[in-house]
């Protein structure tokens, strides 16, 4: 693979090739031609190709793609082949539903600790993780090796929680707050904004006229 | 603005030049000139023109732009100008925290209905809307016009009860399983995939090698 730079685009459409490639292991699917991928994806099987060659995995011509081998070459590409350990700061709903997610753990996201300033959620368990007092993040940081902090607290405090962990150590934040954290250039964020995903829709919705 | 066709990465940008409109205005700001928004936001000048240029919106030289008056255009482009009313559909603790959360009401997406098969759950209230029998949906969705069908059931259901929500007259969904629906072309669908998003981190973590 190299130092060769991967567009932002085909980066997105990796998890997707990665949960059919999943499912398709699961019915245990050994191979699959680029053919048959392209139906089941509703992708151009010259697309995949592309996707693909990035990354140097070929099909072979006759047999198609290995399914476990894809899987796990694309696991390696999304850095899903080691864990990551993830805290949660806020424990309301938002980090509740998220501590609460299966999906992740499976997937090698694992929620090592959760975090709030409410007494009234301190030492109250979420999926058999303790919900500690914020004020203890940099004491739990330098015992645990924390790859991602998740930022589901409100917006008012979404930038100061963000400072708080960035100086504790933390490099990479997924951020639930409808605020833009403005960190040093070196920190990876990763923002859901769940507004904004709706006024997409909403948008659509104008457009097509659904609405009148 | 007639029927220009707008990209998407320009609809992608405007929540978020919706959002600090909307944070200016409570501030009591009236006016901005270009440079001073860019710099708030972290865009270029020139960005911010071509980008409300698709619309019709100029800045006056020497004055800026009038807040109120650009928060609101793209409040109309944007279709927020309407309510809309919102269902949800499982009522666990990711639509639990989507029922829960002020900021929709505040743009205009209101929740009218939670829905679950559960019995545990059904009858119960969340932010005091209470949790009605899926099989329910369609009697009620002949009472109310619903605009957006919020799917927050494990990925399992979630094709299901897309169909359903689909064949008693939704037209927009917005899908928090991880999974394709696959609805007819005319089914607006906006996916919100948590674990594809934190994939992105870890891709990037990888990338950094910070993870090392």
């Amino acid at each position: 693979m190299g130092n060769k730079v991967i567009s932002k685009a085909v980066i997105n459409r990796l998890p997707r090739y990665y949960r059919y490639l999943g499912d398709l292991l699961n019915n245990k699917v050994d191979k699959i031609s680029s053919k048959d991928l392209s139906e089941l994806m509703n992708v151009t099987a010259s697309q995949i190709r592309q996707d693909l060659n990035n990354f140097g995995v070929f099909g072979q011509q006759g047999y198609g793609y290995n399914v476990e081998f894809l899987y796990n070459e694309i696991a390696k590409i999304l850095n899903l082949h080691k864990k990551h350990n993830i805290i949660i700061v806020g424990a309301g709903n938002l980090g509740s539903a998220i501590a609460n997610y299966s999906d992740f753990e499976k997937r090698g996201f694992v929620i090592v600790g959760i975090f709030d300033t409410n007494p009234a959620l301190i030492g109250k368990k979420i999926n058999d993780i303790e919900i500690m007092d914020f004020s203890r993040i940099e004491e739990f940081l330098k015992d645990i090796d924390v790859h991602i902090g998740t930022i589901t607290v409100p917006k008012a405090h979404a930038v100061d929680v963000a400072n708080v962990l960035v100086g504790a150590g933390i490099k990479a934040i997924w951020n639930f707050a409808p605020v833009d954290l403005a960190l040093d250039e070196d920190i990876l964020v990763e923002n859901v904004h769940l507004t904004a995903s709706l006024m997409q829709l909403s948008y659509n919705i104008g457009k097509d006229n659904l609405n009148k």
